[in-house]
């Protein structure tokens, strides 16, 4: 397995192709880099003296110190000569951000940057990508402008993306989602890194806890699947595959040249390899937020918690076509909830507390289920909009939170007023989802992930009638 | 048809029960309509002399003035007699909010409300509901604290729940997601005014444009189905049901005790009265937006214009999985754009105009795209993250979308900095998605209503692999 450290840790990065016009791809990372990167950082333009403040060189051969990582944003018919100094200089990796290579069908082009990749035994990320955003060592060569997109908060999610454009967007969403991130890599071309090698290196990154994936094709699919393999093991991987349909597969060649292939044959893989695949983004990010607690179920049994009786009805709804089981809870617990609750709290699964369940009510409910041995996970429903509800009943459920070693997931949702509720148990370090199926899919990958790692002894199910899309 | 307008539009309300004790029922109705309805307002206690100002009697037959409509919020056993007072008094219809019948085993206590109100001729919804919202008129008989719940901007999607709990959830949710409402109504035991009711009245009012319904079991199906057909060819009718599943149908009959039914004879009713049958809440919003517009395709063929090649592939393969085509587009549009794009634009089905395709590049595509007769409707993809569109590119797409007569879709997400684009498109009338998949389903909807509705000429094709949650 290589080392790819150097990509995402580097002390020193020189940007080739570094510029001060505001706007240009050059301009963009030399700026992302000065205000995050806190290593050395060396802009290395042939007009220009100074770049961001910084002395700039004409070659990166004039650099006096050593550099660890380079980032090449120039035009596509220059760059395999800056690459081979590239290679005179020692650089261990060159993240290839140009674009014009074989997705326009200059294909020698692209081999001639392999040949001096060899030949120096240089690592390359691209070309014809957007490289890296590593949110704990400040790489980022994401060139799209503050003035545009934010950021995400730090977390334990990576992404690694075919599509750069996909990436960036990833990127602006999550911020907004409140959904923490460690990493994002997008890899273009992959003419020498792949989804193998990333998979591979984020085994070791103690950053990430989770990886997900986006997919149009992969190439070589015995060395993915081996990766993919040996690390679902230890970090559950979710995978986003598009080119499922004909006109799907026809538009994923005219974009990245790729052979979608028989969508089937990805299933299979996936399956194969233990990568948990996702119907859409909504639904990698959804399922990601719940593993990347790193609490996983002992039983597959799911136990769902309510103060609104129709939500419970949709979320064992959910659940079932997820190929999951509701909990059957023990005579026991339900003979102690009985005489603890009014007689219209149903005491079943679901639990329906009624409208004026307080939190008192989802406290002897939550600590009855958390003892009951069928009861792998918990899905607590709150709507929060009923008087009863106030501010201080999720602190009720993060005090419960904190002593469980069930996970539990959180479906609410609302607007303005009850934001701040969700925010709170989010930041408690619960995954919060606003829909019955949403929250159902969170704990489908949280029991289909255990039973990977071998907590659970079953079969994987297949999630019945969930949709493809 | 029965005429319900006096639930929707009464000229004076009495409130039974209403009460200046801060939090209980009786307070947050009085509380909700002092503050939004304009008509008289009549509050009845037995103890209370003043409410919110506003003289109180001890019973509705010393009211001096005509009262169109009442809502009772009194204890189960004494609403009888009440509403024998609101027969005499001539009252022309009572929402019930009280519960405490049929729900928990008091048929009999139900079957006199029953006999009151055929006695009388006054219509009833409820008992066991939270009533009406009315956008509107200012009826708002939900009575959740606006100190807890926002209510949504006025628009022309009415929403009739059987479970008050989620009504109540829906309206501060759409107040989030600025979804325009103009009814929400809650109609609990559902003993006299059901679902046919309401959709006949809905199908005369003006502010109505789609009736979206959530449902866990229908009793009177006959007459639903026939309303709903009548219905569903002016006003798109969607659906979202629960209790699909063993488990789900369980729970159901817990909650509202409805017999949830076989899942298949709703799926088949639903399609006899084109009833759009959603998977999930937020499925059944997304496709309300799009057919609020009321502009509906001439051609199934659906053409997508993106900057973004991965989100293009997406969509390609979420329409197909929503059983739609892609549009084919002429020679002649080919050609045309052909001459005028640089040669990286990719002039096909998905359109990618790449990365740096700007707000001119857009125009064109559009304007082709309009003028082509296979294309009934547009799939705007927008990374608007990207330095080329800035925020006059949405006005360019707005002055397109005023004279386009083809409906247009927008594909758009993004954090803090791009949501004021995304506004500024809601507010120009488009519907704004922040995923592939969900515009797919959108665009799902209008051609499945553009063939309800004549417009297009094929068999309303299922869905292929769309999930059921």
């Amino acid at each position: 397995m290589a080392d790819l450290n150097f990509f995402f840790n580097p002390s020193s990065i020189a940007v080739i192709g570094a510029s001060d016009t505001v706007g240009s791809v050059g301009y963009e990372i030399m700026k992302n880099l000065h205000e995050d990167f806190p290593g050395e950082l060396y802009p290395i333009n042939i007009k220009q003296k100074l770049i961001f403040g910084k002395p700039s060189y004409k070659s990166i051969l004039d650099v006096p110190s050593k550099v660890d990582m380079a980032v090449i944003a120039i035009a596509a018919p220059f760059v395999s000569d800056v690459l081979e100094e590239c290679g005179k200089k020692g650089v261990k990796g060159v993240i290839i951000v140009s674009g014009g290579f074989s997705e326009i069908g200059e294909k020698e082009r692209e081999a001639k940057l392999l040949e001096i990749s060899k030949k120096y035994g240089i690592r390359i990320i691209g070309p014809n990508c957007i490289g890296i955003y590593d949110n704990f060592s400040g790489v980022n060569t994401i060139f799209l402008s503050k003035d545009k997109i934010s950021f995400p908060k730090k977390g334990k999610i990576s992404f690694l993306s075919q599509s750069g454009a996909f990436a960036g967007l990833i990127l602006d969403w999550t911020s907004k989602e409140r959904i923490g991130i460690s990493n994002v890599v997008s890899y273009g071309n992959k003419i020498d890194v792949n989804e193998a090698d990333l998979i591979d290196y984020l085994y070791y990154d103690e950053n990430s806890k989770v990886i997900c994936l986006y997919i149009e094709g992969i190439r070589r699919g015995q060395k993915f699947m081996e990766a993919a393999k040996r690390v679902s093991k230890k970090i559950p991987i979710l995978a986003l595959k598009s080119g499922k349909t004909k006109s799907g597969a026809k538009a994923a060649s005219s974009h990245t040249g790729s052979l979608a292939g028989e969508d089937i044959i990805y299933d299979s893989a996936f399956k194969q390899s233990h990568i948990i695949r996702a119907n859409n983004f909504e639904d990698l990010f959804d399922m990601a937020k719940a593993l990347e607690k790193g609490i996983f179920p002992k039983s597959d049994g799911v136990a769902i918690l309510t103060n609104a009786g129709g939500l419970g009805v949709m979320t064992a709804d959910a659940l079932e076509m997820n190929g999951l089981r509701l909990a059957n809870l023990s005579e026991d617990t339900i003979k102690k909830l009985r005489d603890q609750f009014p007689e219209r709290v149903v005491v079943s699964n679901p639990m329906d507390l009624v409208g004026d369940a307080d939190k008192g009510r989802y406290e002897v409910g939550l600590n009855a289920l958390l003892e009951d041995k069928d009861v792998g996970l918990i899905i607590v429903i709150l709507l929060l909009q009923v008087p009863t509800l106030s501010l201080d009943s999720v602190d009720t459920i993060l005090r419960i939170k904190k002593i469980s070693d069930k996970p539990m997931i959180i479906l609410g949702a609302g607007g303005e007023i009850i934001t701040p509720y969700l925010i709170k148990l989010e930041e408690g370090g619960l995954a919060v989802y606003p829909s019955p199926e949403r929250a159902a899919r969170a704990a489908y990958a949280l029991v289909n992930h255990a039973i990977v790692r071998g907590d659970i002894h079953r079969e994987r199910k297949e999630n019945i009638g969930v949709c493809k899309i």
